[in-house]
């Protein structure tokens, strides 16, 4: 059956929920899932999925023009896609292919809703594992001197595919300024490390040299300040005392994989939506 | 800020968001918060907080006449409250006291919204710690002989006090089916294990002897088949090898604590439907 | 550095520790680990790890004639193993290739201290990926009628790589009680239910009729009394009502890979004794 | 049964567990319990639980002197405790009553083997629980102007109790570095965050600014260096987008005062020894 995502944020009034939810009844519209939120700071949020009711055929076009209509007068920001149409993605990754693997393995099974388009690499390891996933695998080598073209290679890569996303699968170069700000709200990246501890390299090792009990890892929108971007999603694990830095990057690995995969389904199915430096995750 | 809770279930069909948000906004309700959920058997959960928009009194009377017309024509369940009325609740208890001296400093805390008004048990050993609260305790000694006649005098006690609630915090004796009947949807028991593995008594023991490695605990509504009413809350805690059934006990203390805690919360705030056994809990 | 680990366990009784510490010693060995374990049974279990003390070369054979000697005195089941010497393992599938997938990988990043030597099927469906890692895979399919003979056609790919471990990474078909008595101890087995809830067939589907919070995995060793037998490890996620059955199975995936890795894991390290139906598993 | 209980660290090197075994077998000593661990900064931690073997009496303080000569062969920190001798301890807080009360509760139910002799506080909010427990309450008001002697009146109720464990459940006071000092591994804070997130006031508050997705609570000992002593404990919950920071506020006194209940179990119990601004904690 054929469905639609509609995700909207505004300044939080009353008679926006009445507003849409008629809008979408008068269409013929049924509502599978709605979940919204008010913030504290005076926004609402709002994602709705919609079929047409007892088999109705829905005019996407009216719909999406009558909405354009309420957007405004509600000061929205909105989106309305067809649940069918897969998000575009590259992924980016260096010499680390667990993420990687977890997120092609994934996408195998078809439990994780994008089209990825190629892997990008500034190392040639993980070309093997790609292409026998049946995808291109680009590499793209990057020196102190070369970083610029290299980016610039990459966001080639980006829009050869027209790709909507780009996901940080353990890449370990800094985004420029510029290609941050051109990707930005569409690019993922995995810090791996609980933010906002231990930010930068080696974060195992800051936290083993710390003592910590806990270590995690984050999923977060890329921004051009480092580690800092909003967070989609956390998780962690329990050590102890005997857990060297070498057993923690390899609790990590699995913390890492899980909470990446679910920061890109959750992406891919517009359930994130952002709020100043923040996100709102409609799981 | 007087607000209030309106939650409904009914069968699913287009056209009851609209409705629901329609009427509310026609009264000059500001929505603070809505909650929903389409179950795959076809019935439709939703839970909404408003207020009046900008300061405007509502008129509660004409909303409830409203939306008990509206209720009729979607078939619904429903339930319209004041936000500032709390559940009228009695607890009833044995000779543990971790789940009521919980619940007690909650409610002292006031983060627990709901008005206890008596502790009843079958045992003495918890009336120092409730009077303290300065709460009733009434002592209602429970042999095999006089169970009828107890829980007629517990029956009193519920229904001197008008409670809507009644909390079994590890309430050793097993309801009649007439009182698990009575209060059916109106009585939260904490099983000290995670069910449905091992139901009945001495669960850690059991737990023990199969060798898990995790133990958990249980809230629930109580049916007349014990143990199987539907589950409101669960959570666990990891143990190994070291763990005797002593230390499980131990452990399961907090755990019994914490789960109990959240379900009657849940309750008390009107998050909890019920779905056919199951529980739909707007979180 | 060469090293070796010492398992055993025995009845509980004083003298032991000095006695095992005393004997190393003399060996000139240094202990890089010990763990030990007094049950509420009466047994003890020990687990070090060693090497020759400040580079010194061990005498293996002569620690493993007098360690023999005390071992006989003291009533001990021992293990005496060089921890370079991974354990040869056959892997069994069906059609759900996620576990297979995730060890397979720990396995190619050297975070799995196991030999895996063949990956057998009732199913032709994951050869390409064992192929893919250079490892042959053996389809045995198995009919109503042909189960006795495919099982020996099991045993046979077990006896040709001189197997020490089977791993049953989603295998669906019961093992014989010959073959289950064959393997006793080296045969682990990923359940996909928190046990001993569910049990059986379908156990997701299970957890969502009877409306649980959490649903969980559990690796064990296989006996012959289906899903009966020693726990190695469970772990857990938090769900809620808007999870289906296919969410859990989904959801289910993860645990299922975790939690199989980490029992098959500690199982090669050699950290899993058996207790009377349950494990003592020294993290 | 009369206990005791052995902890010791020491430069690692061969011979130390043959010699620490061997020395209490030789005084009839049954091992109960054993666990140590090798630093990888080569330092060796053991500690070890015995009673007398088969009803011996032990003579402690044989095993004392010559004890001492063996520490001082292998250059050890030791302690030998008698596991029924309570560990002397007070109890500072300011208005926040909840971790105060869960450790009083604990304490109560005899489930937490500290000998509390005493709470202090800043403020007098606490004295009717304090007393009802039937423990001295200490109003030691603090003003920017008395701070020194307000710490002085602390100090004297420390020792006029010979207290061993000074316990920080949310004492909203900076200790000076000269009470840090003369506390330095017997004074136990809880820091309302995931250390190394967050540190100083308002933890809440800073990590609802960050949007992070899993909040936590850390209980370590105190130094000079305020939230920089080792931790002994951390633990987390999960929060979404919904949560404000007085609900955080509300999940957090959960995480605070488990958190610090196990800490302060762990250190009574002599599970807890440090190693270079980190802690060996023996579970």
């Amino acid at each position: 059956m054929s469905s639609h995502i509609l995700t909207f944020q505004c300044p939080d009034r009353a008679g926006i929920q009445a507003a849409v939810a008629t809008l979408l009844f008068n269409h013929k519209a049924f509502l599978i899932e709605v979940t919204s939120h008010s913030a504290t700071n005076g926004r609402f949020f709002s994602r709705s999925v919609f079929a047409g009711d007892q088999g109705a055929i829905l005019n996407i076009e009216a719909i999406r023009r009558d909405f354009a209509e309420l957007a405004s007068k509600f000061d929205m920001e909105w989106e309305l896609v067809d649940t069918s149409r897969k998000v575009r993605t590259v992924i980016a990754v260096s010499k680390f292919g667990h993420c990687l693997n977890d997120l092609l393995h994934r996408w195998q099974l078809g439990v994780l809703p994008v089209d990825i388009r190629a892997v990008v690499s500034n190392h040639p390891d993980m070309r093997a594992l790609t292409e026998w996933h049946g995808l291109p695998y680009v590499h793209i080598p990057v020196t102190k001197e070369t970083k610029a073209e290299a980016e610039t290679a990459m966001m080639r890569v980006i829009e050869d595919h027209d790709a909507e996303l780009l996901v940080l699968a353990r890449y370990m170069q800094v985004l420029s300024d510029d290609l941050a700000r051109k990707m930005s709200g569409r690019c993922i990246n995995i810090h791996h490390s609980f933010l906002p501890s231990f930010k930068g390299a080696k974060p195992y090792h800051q936290a083993h040299e710390r003592g910590v009990k806990i270590i995690g890892a984050t999923a977060h929108y890329v921004t051009s300040d480092l580690d800092e971007g909003p967070i989609i999603e956390q998780d962690i694990e329990r050590i102890d005392h005997k857990a060297s830095p070498d057993d923690m990057v390899d609790i990590g690995r699995d913390i890492e994989a899980r909470v990446l995969a679910r920061a890109v389904r959750w992406h891919a199915e517009h359930r994130v939506l952002q709020n100043a430096g923040r996100t709102v995750v409609f799981r």
